[in-house]
C-alpha cells in the first residue's frame, strides 16, 4: 500500500466553507483536495492500493481509501463536496472516513510502513531504495510543515527525501512520487 | 522556453459554461484548466519560462504566457474564470490571449522548438536527450489525441516520448515532464 499524508497547517476541520470560494474560506483546503486527485486518480480509474490522509489544522483527519472509494471525481469542486459531506456527517462512506486527532493519530495507524518525509534539499528520491511493500509519504501544504509535525514525523523514523531542484506544489509532488513508485514496481516486476 | 500544448477534444471554445459545474457543462474544460496550474505554478511563484496552449475543440486556442501572466491562482475555479473571461472578451490581458484555429495554428507558432508528443509506450523521457533550449510537449486530454491532431503533430516532427508504466492524468503528466526538465537544467548548470 502507498500512503500519502498531507499535513494542512491552516485547513479548516469543519464543513463551514464555501464551494464557490474554497481558497478564501477553507484555510486553503483547496491545496489538500487537489492532493486527493493526484494520489488516487489515474486515467480511467482509481489507484486501489493508495490511501490518503488529510490532516486538517492539526485537529481532524480525513482518510480516503482507494480500495473502497467510489464516485471520486477529479475536479476540485467535487472533491471538496466529498470532504465537506464527510466533515458534516462524520460518517464513513464510500471509502471516506473522518477521525479526530492530528499527526500522532495518523502515525499510529501506519503500522510497519516505511516512512518518508518530502523535504527540499534532502537526498533525491531517484536512487533511494523505496520499500517494495508499504511506503508512506508525508507531504507539506503550501506553507510547508509546522515544526511540531515535522518533529513528530522524524521522531517516528521518517527519512527525508527530495524530488529535484524546484519546489513544487503538494499535488505535483505526489504525482512525481507516484511516478517513481510506478517505475520501481514495474522494474521489480521485470526482474526475474 | 518550455511549451505545453494541451489538446482538448471536447473542450468548449465558448464562455458559456457554468463555474459551478465545470466538468458537466464545458466538455471537460476542467482537465485543461488544471493543466495551466501544473505547467505554470510552483511554490510561491510562476514559471516565467513556460507557455501553455489550450486547444479547445479544434477551433479556438487559449495561450497563457508565464513571462507576463499576472494574478494566476492555483485553484480550478479561479483558472476557469480566467479562461472564461478570455473567451468572452477575446482580448489579450495579463499574459492570457485567445486566437481562432486549431493545432495547425499552434504548430506554426512554435518556431524552432524541439517537439515531443506524450504517448504511452513510447521511449522513456528518462534517458531521452531533451533540448537545452526550447522544448514543446503535446499533451492529450482525458480522451487522448484525436487522429488528425496526432497526425499533424507527428508530421511536424514531434518525437513520441513516454513517462512510465501507468497512464496518468494530463496535469500529472505535465508535473512529471516539468520535473524532468528541471533536473536536466540543473544538471547542465552543474556541468562545467
Amino acid at each position: 500500500v502507498r500512503t500519502f499524508v498531507v499535513v494542512g497547517r491552516t485547513a479548516t476541520a469543519t464543513p463551514d466553507f464555501l464551494l464557490d470560494d474554497l481558497p478564501g474560506t477553507s484555510g486553503r483546503l483547496d491545496v489538500l483536495v487537489r492532493c486527493i486527485r493526484a494520489a488516487l486518480l489515474v486515467s480511467h480509474g482509481v489507484r486501489r492500493d493508495v490511501v490518503v490522509y488529510l490532516v486538517l489544522g492539526g485537529s481532524r483527519i480525513v482518510r480516503i481509501d482507494g480500495a473502497t472509494a467510489q464516485f471520486l471525481r477529479p475536479d476540485e469542486r467535487s472533491l471538496a463536496v466529498t470532504v465537506k459531506k464527510a466533515l458534516a456527517t462524520g460518517e464513513s462512506k464510500r471509502g471516506v472516513s473522518v477521525a479526530d486527532g492530528g499527526i500522532d493519530v495518523v502515525l499510529a495507524e501506519l503500522g510497519g510502513a516505511t516512512l518518508w518525509i518530502l523535504d527540499e534539499g534532502a537526498p533525491d528520491i531517484r536512487g533511494t531504495a523505496l520499500a517494495s511493500t508499504d511506503n508512506a509519504f508525508f507531504v507539506g501544504d503550501h506553507l510547508g510543515f509546522d515544526e511540531p509535525s515535522r518533529k513528530a514525523i522524524l521522531a517516528a523514523g521518517a527519512q527525508p527525501v527530495g524530488l529535484g531542484p524546484v519546489s513544487v506544489h503538494s499535488e505535483d509532488a505526489i504525482a512525481i512520487v507516484s511516478n517513481e513508485l510506478d517505475r520501481c514496481q514495474a522494474s521489480r516486476a521485470d526482474t526475474p
